[in-house]
Protein backbone atom coordinates (compact mmCIF):
# COMPACT_ATOMS: atom_id res chain seq x y z
CA UNK A 1 0.00 0.00 0.00
CA UNK A 2 1.37 3.30 -1.05
CA UNK A 3 1.93 5.94 1.79
CA UNK A 4 -0.96 7.89 1.31
CA UNK A 5 0.81 11.21 2.33
CA UNK A 6 2.69 11.13 -0.58
CA UNK A 7 0.36 9.66 -2.95
CA UNK A 8 -0.33 12.29 -5.00
CA UNK A 9 3.68 12.64 -5.93
CA UNK A 10 4.30 9.43 -6.39
CA UNK A 11 1.10 9.03 -8.66
CA UNK A 12 2.74 12.11 -10.63
CA UNK A 13 6.21 10.88 -10.40
CA UNK A 14 4.81 7.43 -12.06
CA UNK A 15 2.64 9.36 -14.37
CA UNK A 16 5.74 11.95 -16.08
CA UNK A 17 7.63 8.39 -15.86
CA UNK A 18 5.33 7.28 -17.89
CA UNK A 19 5.15 9.89 -20.56
CA UNK A 20 8.35 10.20 -20.24
CA UNK A 21 8.97 6.53 -21.61
CA UNK A 22 6.47 6.40 -24.20
CA UNK A 23 8.12 9.85 -26.21
CA UNK A 24 11.70 7.42 -26.30
CA UNK A 25 9.94 4.65 -27.18
CA UNK A 26 7.77 6.53 -29.89
CA UNK A 27 11.32 7.81 -30.95
CA UNK A 28 13.34 4.27 -30.81
CA UNK A 29 10.11 2.01 -32.20
CA UNK A 30 11.42 1.44 -35.25
CA UNK A 31 15.12 1.64 -34.79
CA UNK A 32 14.84 -1.12 -32.11
CA UNK A 33 10.88 -2.06 -31.67
CA UNK A 34 11.66 -4.56 -29.32
CA UNK A 35 12.95 -2.73 -27.21
CA UNK A 36 10.40 -0.92 -25.41
CA UNK A 37 11.39 0.60 -21.97
CA UNK A 38 9.49 -1.23 -19.04
CA UNK A 39 6.76 1.17 -17.12
CA UNK A 40 7.71 3.75 -15.12
CA UNK A 41 11.16 3.27 -16.27
CA UNK A 42 12.90 6.96 -14.30
CA UNK A 43 16.00 6.53 -16.22
CA UNK A 44 14.16 7.48 -19.72
CA UNK A 45 13.19 10.70 -18.35
CA UNK A 46 14.46 13.86 -19.30
CA UNK A 47 16.70 15.33 -16.42
CA UNK A 48 15.14 19.13 -16.40
CA UNK A 49 12.12 17.20 -14.83
CA UNK A 50 13.91 16.34 -11.83
CA UNK A 51 14.86 19.57 -10.15
CA UNK A 52 16.03 20.34 -6.20
CA UNK A 53 13.96 23.28 -5.70
CA UNK A 54 13.48 24.25 -1.69
CA UNK A 55 10.33 25.61 -1.64
CA UNK A 56 8.95 27.78 1.39
CA UNK A 57 5.06 28.92 1.82
CA UNK A 58 4.53 31.03 4.66
CA UNK A 59 1.78 30.79 6.95
CA UNK A 60 0.77 33.29 9.85
CA UNK A 61 -2.83 33.77 11.82
CA UNK A 62 -5.43 34.79 9.62
CA UNK A 63 -4.05 34.26 6.31
CA UNK A 64 -6.15 32.79 2.90
CA UNK A 65 -5.82 29.31 2.69
CA UNK A 66 -6.56 28.98 -1.00
CA UNK A 67 -3.65 31.89 -1.41
CA UNK A 68 -1.21 29.46 -0.53
CA UNK A 69 -3.01 26.14 -1.19
CA UNK A 70 -3.81 26.69 -5.02
CA UNK A 71 0.10 27.83 -5.90
CA UNK A 72 1.54 23.95 -3.48
CA UNK A 73 -1.24 21.90 -5.30
CA UNK A 74 0.98 23.01 -8.04
CA UNK A 75 4.55 23.22 -6.81
CA UNK A 76 4.61 20.42 -4.80
CA UNK A 77 4.00 18.41 -7.81
CA UNK A 78 7.54 19.12 -8.86
CA UNK A 79 9.43 15.87 -8.98
CA UNK A 80 12.57 16.24 -6.40
CA UNK A 81 11.33 19.86 -4.97
CA UNK A 82 11.02 19.79 -1.37
CA UNK A 83 8.12 21.62 0.02
CA UNK A 84 7.87 23.66 3.79
CA UNK A 85 4.72 25.27 5.50
CA UNK A 86 6.44 27.70 7.66
CA UNK A 87 5.65 29.81 10.54
CA UNK A 88 6.62 31.17 12.97
CA UNK A 89 6.65 28.53 15.88
CA UNK A 90 5.71 25.27 15.41
CA UNK A 91 2.23 25.71 17.06
CA UNK A 92 -1.17 25.37 14.39
CA UNK A 93 -1.92 28.32 12.54
CA UNK A 94 -5.67 28.76 11.94
CA UNK A 95 -6.85 30.77 8.54
CA UNK A 96 -9.30 33.98 8.23
CA UNK A 97 -12.11 31.24 7.30
CA UNK A 98 -11.00 28.98 10.09
CA UNK A 99 -8.85 26.12 8.43
CA UNK A 100 -6.32 24.91 11.04
CA UNK A 101 -2.47 24.08 9.43
CA UNK A 102 0.50 22.21 11.15
CA UNK A 103 3.67 23.66 10.28
CA UNK A 104 6.60 21.77 8.75
CA UNK A 105 8.66 24.44 9.75
CA UNK A 106 9.59 27.26 12.02
CA UNK A 107 11.37 30.52 10.82
CA UNK A 108 14.82 28.94 12.55
CA UNK A 109 14.77 26.15 10.86
CA UNK A 110 14.27 27.80 7.43
CA UNK A 111 16.48 30.62 7.49
CA UNK A 112 19.31 28.13 8.51
CA UNK A 113 18.77 26.39 4.96
CA UNK A 114 17.50 28.60 3.07
CA UNK A 115 14.75 28.24 0.33
CA UNK A 116 15.04 28.72 -3.50
CA UNK A 117 10.99 29.60 -3.93
CA UNK A 118 9.52 31.86 -1.23
CA UNK A 119 5.58 32.64 -1.34
CA UNK A 120 3.78 34.42 1.09
CA UNK A 121 -0.10 34.15 0.59
CA UNK A 122 -2.36 37.41 1.88
CA UNK A 123 -5.43 37.94 3.92
CA UNK A 124 -7.29 40.84 5.51
CA UNK A 125 -6.42 41.85 9.19
CA UNK A 126 -4.53 39.23 9.89
CA UNK A 127 -1.65 39.81 7.18
CA UNK A 128 -2.12 43.77 8.37
CA UNK A 129 -0.75 41.67 11.81
CA UNK A 130 1.90 40.04 9.71
CA UNK A 131 3.31 43.15 8.30
CA UNK A 132 3.38 45.16 11.60
CA UNK A 133 5.41 41.63 13.44
CA UNK A 134 8.87 42.09 13.44
CA UNK A 135 10.11 38.40 13.33
CA UNK A 136 7.53 37.85 10.42
CA UNK A 137 9.06 40.52 8.55
CA UNK A 138 12.76 39.91 9.21
CA UNK A 139 12.42 36.34 8.31
CA UNK A 140 10.64 37.31 5.27
CA UNK A 141 13.89 39.89 4.28
CA UNK A 142 16.46 37.24 5.28
CA UNK A 143 15.15 34.42 3.44
CA UNK A 144 13.78 36.91 0.34
CA UNK A 145 16.77 38.20 -0.30
CA UNK A 146 18.64 34.97 -0.84
CA UNK A 147 16.13 33.69 -2.69
CA UNK A 148 15.86 32.27 -6.65
CA UNK A 149 12.21 33.43 -6.78
CA UNK A 150 10.60 35.97 -4.21
CA UNK A 151 6.76 34.95 -4.76
CA UNK A 152 3.35 36.35 -3.57
CA UNK A 153 -0.39 35.82 -4.19
CA UNK A 154 -2.85 38.35 -2.77
CA UNK A 155 -1.87 40.73 -0.27
CA UNK A 156 1.07 38.46 0.16
CA UNK A 157 2.48 41.39 -1.69
CA UNK A 158 2.25 43.67 0.97
CA UNK A 159 4.59 41.35 3.13
CA UNK A 160 6.92 41.34 0.55
CA UNK A 161 6.87 45.08 0.43
CA UNK A 162 6.70 45.93 3.96
CA UNK A 163 9.97 43.53 3.92
CA UNK A 164 11.60 45.73 1.42
CA UNK A 165 11.49 43.07 -1.02
CA UNK A 166 9.58 45.17 -3.55
CA UNK A 167 11.43 48.37 -4.52
CA UNK A 168 12.09 49.03 -7.51
CA UNK A 169 10.34 46.49 -8.89
CA UNK A 170 7.17 45.84 -10.82
CA UNK A 171 4.02 43.90 -9.14
CA UNK A 172 0.67 43.35 -8.28
CA UNK A 173 -1.52 42.47 -5.42
CA UNK A 174 -5.13 41.49 -4.79
CA UNK A 175 -7.30 44.38 -7.23
CA UNK A 176 -7.59 46.71 -3.60
CA UNK A 177 -4.78 46.87 -1.98
CA UNK A 178 -2.58 47.30 -5.55
CA UNK A 179 -2.68 51.04 -5.53
CA UNK A 180 -0.60 50.70 -2.17
CA UNK A 181 1.84 49.03 -3.69
CA UNK A 182 4.05 52.59 -4.53
CA UNK A 183 4.40 52.88 -0.86
CA UNK A 184 7.10 50.18 -0.81
CA UNK A 185 8.59 51.86 -4.07
CA UNK A 186 6.99 48.94 -6.31
CA UNK A 187 5.54 49.94 -9.81
CA UNK A 188 1.73 48.29 -10.47
CA UNK A 189 1.83 46.48 -13.34
CA UNK A 190 -0.89 44.67 -15.37
CA UNK A 191 -1.77 40.86 -15.67
CA UNK A 192 -2.69 37.98 -13.47
CA UNK A 193 0.74 37.06 -12.79
CA UNK A 194 3.41 39.74 -12.70
CA UNK A 195 7.39 38.64 -12.89
CA UNK A 196 9.92 41.43 -12.42
CA UNK A 197 13.26 39.81 -12.21
CA UNK A 198 12.90 37.24 -9.73
CA UNK A 199 10.23 38.68 -7.93
CA UNK A 200 6.49 37.00 -8.82
CA UNK A 201 3.13 38.23 -7.33
CA UNK A 202 -0.05 37.51 -8.01
CA UNK A 203 -3.78 39.29 -8.43
CA UNK A 204 -6.19 38.20 -5.58
CA UNK A 205 -6.54 34.13 -4.26
CA UNK A 206 -7.12 32.23 -7.05
CA UNK A 207 -4.76 33.70 -9.05
CA UNK A 208 -2.30 31.50 -7.37
CA UNK A 209 -3.31 28.62 -9.21
CA UNK A 210 -2.15 30.62 -12.43
CA UNK A 211 0.88 31.45 -10.92
CA UNK A 212 1.76 28.40 -9.55
CA UNK A 213 1.16 26.84 -12.71
CA UNK A 214 3.03 29.07 -14.94
CA UNK A 215 6.21 28.63 -12.66
CA UNK A 216 6.33 24.65 -13.04
CA UNK A 217 6.18 25.30 -17.00
CA UNK A 218 9.18 27.78 -16.09
CA UNK A 219 10.95 24.98 -13.65
CA UNK A 220 10.44 21.85 -15.43
CA UNK A 221 8.50 22.30 -18.88
CA UNK A 222 5.12 23.16 -20.95
CA UNK A 223 4.37 19.54 -21.34
CA UNK A 224 5.01 18.85 -17.17
CA UNK A 225 3.23 21.84 -16.56
CA UNK A 226 0.06 20.43 -18.66
CA UNK A 227 0.16 17.38 -17.08
CA UNK A 228 -0.35 19.03 -13.83
CA UNK A 229 -3.36 20.91 -15.49
CA UNK A 230 -5.01 17.76 -16.61
CA UNK A 231 -4.47 15.90 -13.57
CA UNK A 232 -5.70 19.32 -11.67
CA UNK A 233 -8.94 19.21 -14.44
CA UNK A 234 -7.84 22.88 -14.64
CA UNK A 235 -10.40 24.45 -17.05
CA UNK A 236 -12.52 26.09 -14.92
CA UNK A 237 -15.77 27.81 -15.49
CA UNK A 238 -16.77 30.49 -13.03
CA UNK A 239 -20.61 30.72 -13.23
CA UNK A 240 -19.86 34.31 -13.78
CA UNK A 241 -17.89 36.89 -14.40
CA UNK A 242 -17.38 39.40 -11.53
CA UNK A 243 -13.95 37.94 -10.75
CA UNK A 244 -12.23 40.87 -11.92
CA UNK A 245 -12.90 44.70 -11.00
CA UNK A 246 -12.92 45.57 -14.83
CA UNK A 247 -15.93 42.69 -16.00
CA UNK A 248 -17.89 42.60 -12.26
CA UNK A 249 -20.93 45.00 -12.27
CA UNK A 250 -19.97 48.42 -11.78
CA UNK A 251 -22.67 48.60 -8.63
CA UNK A 252 -20.16 45.49 -6.87
CA UNK A 253 -17.13 46.76 -7.72
CA UNK A 254 -17.78 50.79 -6.19
CA UNK A 255 -19.65 48.43 -3.31
CA UNK A 256 -16.58 46.52 -2.76
CA UNK A 257 -14.05 49.27 -3.57
CA UNK A 258 -15.82 51.53 -0.90
CA UNK A 259 -16.41 48.90 1.66
CA UNK A 260 -12.23 47.94 2.13
CA UNK A 261 -11.80 51.81 2.23
CA UNK A 262 -11.00 51.74 5.71
CA UNK A 263 -9.01 48.16 5.69
CA UNK A 264 -6.65 50.05 2.61
CA UNK A 265 -6.40 52.86 4.86
CA UNK A 266 -4.94 51.09 7.62
CA UNK A 267 -2.89 48.52 5.45
CA UNK A 268 -1.28 52.12 3.64
CA UNK A 269 -0.89 53.36 7.06
CA UNK A 270 0.92 49.53 8.23
CA UNK A 271 3.17 50.22 4.16
CA UNK A 272 4.47 53.78 5.43
CA UNK A 273 5.34 52.51 9.09
CA UNK A 274 6.89 49.59 7.33
CA UNK A 275 9.06 51.71 4.72
CA UNK A 276 10.30 54.21 7.22
CA UNK A 277 10.99 51.32 9.63
CA UNK A 278 13.34 49.76 6.53
CA UNK A 279 14.79 52.68 5.45
CA UNK A 280 16.36 52.97 8.84
CA UNK A 281 18.04 49.48 9.14
CA UNK B 1 -7.96 44.27 16.63
CA UNK B 2 -10.34 42.03 14.87
CA UNK B 3 -10.13 38.50 15.33
CA UNK B 4 -7.63 36.82 13.00
CA UNK B 5 -9.12 33.43 12.84
CA UNK B 6 -12.52 35.42 11.51
CA UNK B 7 -11.65 38.26 9.60
CA UNK B 8 -12.73 37.29 6.40
CA UNK B 9 -16.06 36.13 7.48
CA UNK B 10 -16.75 39.17 9.49
CA UNK B 11 -15.12 41.17 6.46
CA UNK B 12 -17.55 39.53 3.53
CA UNK B 13 -20.49 40.10 6.51
CA UNK B 14 -19.42 43.57 6.78
CA UNK B 15 -18.93 44.14 2.94
CA UNK B 16 -22.66 42.95 2.00
CA UNK B 17 -24.33 44.45 5.03
CA UNK B 18 -22.46 47.35 3.28
CA UNK B 19 -23.84 46.81 -0.07
CA UNK B 20 -27.38 46.18 1.37
CA UNK B 21 -27.09 49.27 2.64
CA UNK B 22 -26.76 51.05 -0.68
CA UNK B 23 -29.23 49.13 -2.50
CA UNK B 24 -31.64 50.52 -0.02
CA UNK B 25 -30.56 53.60 0.33
CA UNK B 26 -30.24 54.24 -3.90
CA UNK B 27 -34.07 53.13 -4.32
CA UNK B 28 -35.13 55.23 -0.87
CA UNK B 29 -32.62 58.20 -2.10
CA UNK B 30 -35.66 60.07 -3.45
CA UNK B 31 -38.36 59.69 -1.40
CA UNK B 32 -36.05 60.62 1.83
CA UNK B 33 -32.87 61.94 0.78
CA UNK B 34 -31.36 63.25 4.51
CA UNK B 35 -32.13 59.05 5.68
CA UNK B 36 -29.39 57.19 4.05
CA UNK B 37 -28.69 54.60 6.50
CA UNK B 38 -25.32 54.42 8.68
CA UNK B 39 -22.85 52.48 6.82
CA UNK B 40 -22.35 48.43 7.80
CA UNK B 41 -25.88 48.15 8.90
CA UNK B 42 -26.50 44.47 9.33
CA UNK B 43 -30.81 45.70 9.61
CA UNK B 44 -31.05 46.49 5.79
CA UNK B 45 -29.46 43.51 4.60
CA UNK B 46 -32.13 40.86 2.83
CA UNK B 47 -33.20 38.23 5.26
CA UNK B 48 -32.02 35.47 2.40
CA UNK B 49 -28.64 36.87 2.45
CA UNK B 50 -28.26 35.23 6.61
CA UNK B 51 -28.51 31.21 6.60
CA UNK B 52 -28.08 28.43 9.33
CA UNK B 53 -26.55 26.13 7.16
CA UNK B 54 -24.44 23.31 9.27
CA UNK B 55 -21.59 22.26 6.27
CA UNK B 56 -19.41 19.86 7.14
CA UNK B 57 -16.26 18.80 4.89
CA UNK B 58 -14.97 15.36 5.25
CA UNK B 59 -11.40 14.52 5.18
CA UNK B 60 -9.46 11.87 5.71
CA UNK B 61 -5.64 10.55 5.14
CA UNK B 62 -4.46 11.39 1.56
CA UNK B 63 -7.22 13.82 0.60
CA UNK B 64 -6.24 16.24 -2.11
CA UNK B 65 -6.48 19.86 0.12
CA UNK B 66 -7.85 21.73 -3.09
CA UNK B 67 -10.32 19.80 -3.19
CA UNK B 68 -11.77 21.05 -0.36
CA UNK B 69 -10.27 24.19 -0.15
CA UNK B 70 -11.99 25.76 -3.14
CA UNK B 71 -15.44 24.86 -1.75
CA UNK B 72 -14.95 26.30 1.45
CA UNK B 73 -13.34 28.97 0.35
CA UNK B 74 -17.09 30.00 -1.25
CA UNK B 75 -19.22 28.21 1.21
CA UNK B 76 -17.39 29.41 4.66
CA UNK B 77 -18.08 33.05 3.07
CA UNK B 78 -21.69 32.55 3.54
CA UNK B 79 -22.99 35.02 6.80
CA UNK B 80 -24.70 32.77 9.46
CA UNK B 81 -23.21 29.39 7.95
CA UNK B 82 -21.62 27.13 10.42
CA UNK B 83 -18.59 25.54 8.67
CA UNK B 84 -16.98 22.23 10.25
CA UNK B 85 -13.54 19.96 8.72
CA UNK B 86 -14.83 16.55 10.42
CA UNK B 87 -12.50 13.21 10.48
CA UNK B 88 -12.65 10.04 12.00
CA UNK B 89 -10.96 11.13 14.78
CA UNK B 90 -9.47 14.36 16.12
CA UNK B 91 -5.77 14.13 15.34
CA UNK B 92 -4.30 15.96 12.52
CA UNK B 93 -5.16 14.57 9.03
CA UNK B 94 -2.14 14.67 6.24
CA UNK B 95 -3.25 15.46 2.77
CA UNK B 96 -1.56 13.71 -0.57
CA UNK B 97 1.01 16.20 -0.75
CA UNK B 98 2.00 16.92 2.94
CA UNK B 99 -0.17 19.33 4.33
CA UNK B 100 -1.43 18.86 7.82
CA UNK B 101 -4.75 20.00 8.96
CA UNK B 102 -6.36 19.54 12.28
CA UNK B 103 -9.95 18.59 12.18
CA UNK B 104 -12.37 20.69 14.36
CA UNK B 105 -15.30 17.66 14.42
CA UNK B 106 -15.16 14.05 14.68
CA UNK B 107 -17.50 11.97 13.19
CA UNK B 108 -19.55 11.36 16.31
CA UNK B 109 -19.77 14.84 17.18
CA UNK B 110 -21.20 15.78 13.62
CA UNK B 111 -23.26 12.32 13.16
CA UNK B 112 -25.09 13.73 16.64
CA UNK B 113 -25.93 16.81 15.21
CA UNK B 114 -26.74 16.11 11.31
CA UNK B 115 -25.48 18.43 8.54
CA UNK B 116 -27.17 20.72 5.79
CA UNK B 117 -24.85 20.25 3.29
CA UNK B 118 -21.93 17.12 3.36
CA UNK B 119 -18.92 17.87 1.28
CA UNK B 120 -16.45 14.96 0.04
CA UNK B 121 -13.33 15.58 -1.48
CA UNK B 122 -11.10 13.36 -3.32
CA UNK B 123 -7.71 11.89 -3.82
CA UNK B 124 -5.91 8.83 -4.88
CA UNK B 125 -4.47 6.18 -3.02
CA UNK B 126 -6.44 8.14 0.06
CA UNK B 127 -9.39 7.97 -1.57
CA UNK B 128 -9.55 4.46 -1.82
CA UNK B 129 -8.37 3.38 1.66
CA UNK B 130 -11.42 5.40 2.43
CA UNK B 131 -14.05 3.99 0.42
CA UNK B 132 -12.53 0.76 1.68
CA UNK B 133 -12.77 2.36 5.84
CA UNK B 134 -15.85 1.15 7.15
CA UNK B 135 -16.44 3.69 9.96
CA UNK B 136 -15.59 6.42 7.15
CA UNK B 137 -18.43 4.77 4.88
CA UNK B 138 -21.02 4.52 7.78
CA UNK B 139 -20.16 8.18 8.53
CA UNK B 140 -21.19 9.10 4.89
CA UNK B 141 -23.96 7.10 4.63
CA UNK B 142 -25.43 7.83 7.55
CA UNK B 143 -24.98 12.05 7.35
CA UNK B 144 -25.19 11.57 4.11
CA UNK B 145 -29.01 10.08 3.90
CA UNK B 146 -30.10 12.96 6.46
CA UNK B 147 -28.65 15.86 4.56
CA UNK B 148 -30.17 18.66 2.49
CA UNK B 149 -27.26 18.57 0.04
CA UNK B 150 -24.42 15.70 -0.68
CA UNK B 151 -21.86 16.90 -2.45
CA UNK B 152 -18.24 15.80 -3.75
CA UNK B 153 -15.36 17.06 -5.51
CA UNK B 154 -12.80 15.06 -7.94
CA UNK B 155 -12.79 11.17 -6.85
CA UNK B 156 -14.77 12.36 -3.22
CA UNK B 157 -17.48 10.90 -5.82
CA UNK B 158 -16.33 7.36 -5.22
CA UNK B 159 -16.78 7.43 -1.40
CA UNK B 160 -20.55 8.71 -2.12
CA UNK B 161 -21.17 6.25 -4.43
CA UNK B 162 -19.09 3.53 -2.04
CA UNK B 163 -21.95 4.80 0.62
CA UNK B 164 -24.81 4.29 -1.92
CA UNK B 165 -25.20 7.65 -2.05
CA UNK B 166 -25.31 7.88 -6.11
CA UNK B 167 -27.57 5.12 -6.73
CA UNK B 168 -29.76 6.49 -9.29
CA UNK B 169 -28.26 9.91 -9.84
CA UNK B 170 -26.61 11.75 -12.52
CA UNK B 171 -23.16 12.31 -11.33
CA UNK B 172 -19.70 12.88 -12.49
CA UNK B 173 -16.09 13.05 -10.88
CA UNK B 174 -12.82 13.19 -11.99
CA UNK B 175 -12.37 12.25 -15.98
CA UNK B 176 -10.42 9.12 -14.85
CA UNK B 177 -12.87 7.87 -12.65
CA UNK B 178 -15.86 9.03 -14.60
CA UNK B 179 -16.55 5.64 -16.10
CA UNK B 180 -16.84 3.65 -12.58
CA UNK B 181 -19.94 5.33 -11.81
CA UNK B 182 -22.15 3.18 -12.75
CA UNK B 183 -20.58 0.65 -10.54
CA UNK B 184 -22.52 2.68 -8.49
CA UNK B 185 -25.62 3.11 -10.18
CA UNK B 186 -24.94 5.99 -10.85
CA UNK B 187 -24.81 7.75 -14.57
CA UNK B 188 -22.82 9.64 -15.43
CA UNK B 189 -23.38 13.28 -16.88
CA UNK B 190 -21.55 15.90 -18.72
CA UNK B 191 -20.56 19.27 -16.86
CA UNK B 192 -18.11 21.13 -14.78
CA UNK B 193 -20.38 20.81 -12.01
CA UNK B 194 -23.58 17.85 -12.08
CA UNK B 195 -26.75 18.24 -9.88
CA UNK B 196 -29.24 15.84 -9.60
CA UNK B 197 -32.29 16.63 -6.64
CA UNK B 198 -29.81 16.87 -3.98
CA UNK B 199 -26.57 15.57 -4.87
CA UNK B 200 -24.01 17.78 -6.52
CA UNK B 201 -20.57 16.24 -7.75
CA UNK B 202 -18.20 18.24 -9.37
CA UNK B 203 -15.47 17.07 -12.00
CA UNK B 204 -11.77 17.09 -10.71
CA UNK B 205 -9.95 19.21 -8.32
CA UNK B 206 -10.08 22.91 -9.60
CA UNK B 207 -14.04 22.52 -10.14
CA UNK B 208 -14.44 22.37 -6.82
CA UNK B 209 -14.21 26.36 -6.66
CA UNK B 210 -16.74 26.69 -9.65
CA UNK B 211 -18.99 24.39 -7.30
CA UNK B 212 -18.77 25.71 -4.42
CA UNK B 213 -19.76 29.61 -6.19
CA UNK B 214 -22.87 28.03 -7.89
CA UNK B 215 -23.93 26.64 -4.56
CA UNK B 216 -23.84 29.99 -2.99
CA UNK B 217 -25.59 31.55 -5.76
CA UNK B 218 -28.11 28.67 -4.94
CA UNK B 219 -28.08 29.17 -1.00
CA UNK B 220 -28.09 33.32 -1.30
CA UNK B 221 -28.33 34.85 -4.46
CA UNK B 222 -26.46 35.62 -7.34
CA UNK B 223 -25.20 39.22 -6.30
CA UNK B 224 -23.67 37.48 -2.47
CA UNK B 225 -21.99 34.85 -5.34
CA UNK B 226 -20.56 37.79 -7.61
CA UNK B 227 -19.40 39.37 -4.49
CA UNK B 228 -17.44 36.57 -3.60
CA UNK B 229 -16.19 35.78 -6.40
CA UNK B 230 -14.51 39.76 -6.86
CA UNK B 231 -13.16 39.23 -3.49
CA UNK B 232 -11.65 35.91 -4.49
CA UNK B 233 -10.24 37.46 -7.90
CA UNK B 234 -11.64 34.50 -9.60
CA UNK B 235 -11.37 35.69 -12.92
CA UNK B 236 -8.90 32.59 -13.94
CA UNK B 237 -6.39 32.67 -16.71
CA UNK B 238 -4.72 28.77 -17.12
CA UNK B 239 -1.90 29.57 -19.39
CA UNK B 240 -2.60 26.55 -21.19
CA UNK B 241 -5.41 24.80 -22.39
CA UNK B 242 -4.77 20.96 -21.05
CA UNK B 243 -7.28 21.49 -18.02
CA UNK B 244 -9.84 19.31 -19.58
CA UNK B 245 -9.29 15.62 -21.70
CA UNK B 246 -11.13 17.02 -24.49
CA UNK B 247 -8.75 20.07 -24.56
CA UNK B 248 -5.54 18.87 -23.84
CA UNK B 249 -3.21 17.65 -26.44
CA UNK B 250 -4.00 14.24 -27.23
CA UNK B 251 -0.83 12.40 -25.95
CA UNK B 252 -0.98 14.11 -22.65
CA UNK B 253 -4.40 12.79 -22.56
CA UNK B 254 -3.75 9.44 -23.45
CA UNK B 255 -0.51 8.87 -21.12
CA UNK B 256 -2.41 10.21 -18.08
CA UNK B 257 -5.37 7.99 -18.87
CA UNK B 258 -2.87 4.91 -19.60
CA UNK B 259 -0.78 5.46 -16.41
CA UNK B 260 -4.09 5.92 -14.18
CA UNK B 261 -5.14 2.44 -15.49
CA UNK B 262 -3.88 0.33 -12.76
CA UNK B 263 -5.18 3.26 -10.35
CA UNK B 264 -8.71 2.91 -12.02
CA UNK B 265 -8.60 -1.00 -11.66
CA UNK B 266 -8.09 -0.97 -7.94
CA UNK B 267 -10.54 2.27 -7.32
CA UNK B 268 -13.27 -0.19 -9.50
CA UNK B 269 -12.92 -3.18 -7.40
CA UNK B 270 -13.45 -1.13 -4.51
CA UNK B 271 -16.22 -0.09 -6.33
CA UNK B 272 -17.52 -3.28 -6.87
CA UNK B 273 -17.01 -4.33 -3.66
CA UNK B 274 -18.67 -1.83 -1.89
CA UNK B 275 -21.66 -2.19 -3.86
CA UNK B 276 -21.94 -5.50 -2.79
CA UNK B 277 -21.60 -5.02 0.56
CA UNK B 278 -23.84 -2.03 0.92
CA UNK B 279 -26.61 -4.16 -0.94
CA UNK B 280 -26.18 -6.33 1.88
CA UNK B 281 -26.88 -3.77 4.43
Amino acid sequence: MTDPQIDRRAFTEAMLAFAATITVSGADALASPDAAPAKHDMSNMPKHWFGKERIAFLIYPGFTALDMVGPHYMLSGMMGATTHIVARSADPVKSDAGLVFTPSATFDDVARAGVDILCVPGGSSGTLAAMRDDATIAFVRDVGARAKYVTSVCTGSMILGAAGLLDGYKATSHWVTKPILPVFGAIPASGRVVRDRNRVTAEGVTAGIDFGLSLVAELRDRDYAESLQLLAQYAPEPPFSAGDPETAPKATKDLVQEMFQDFVGEMRKAAIAAHKKGARL
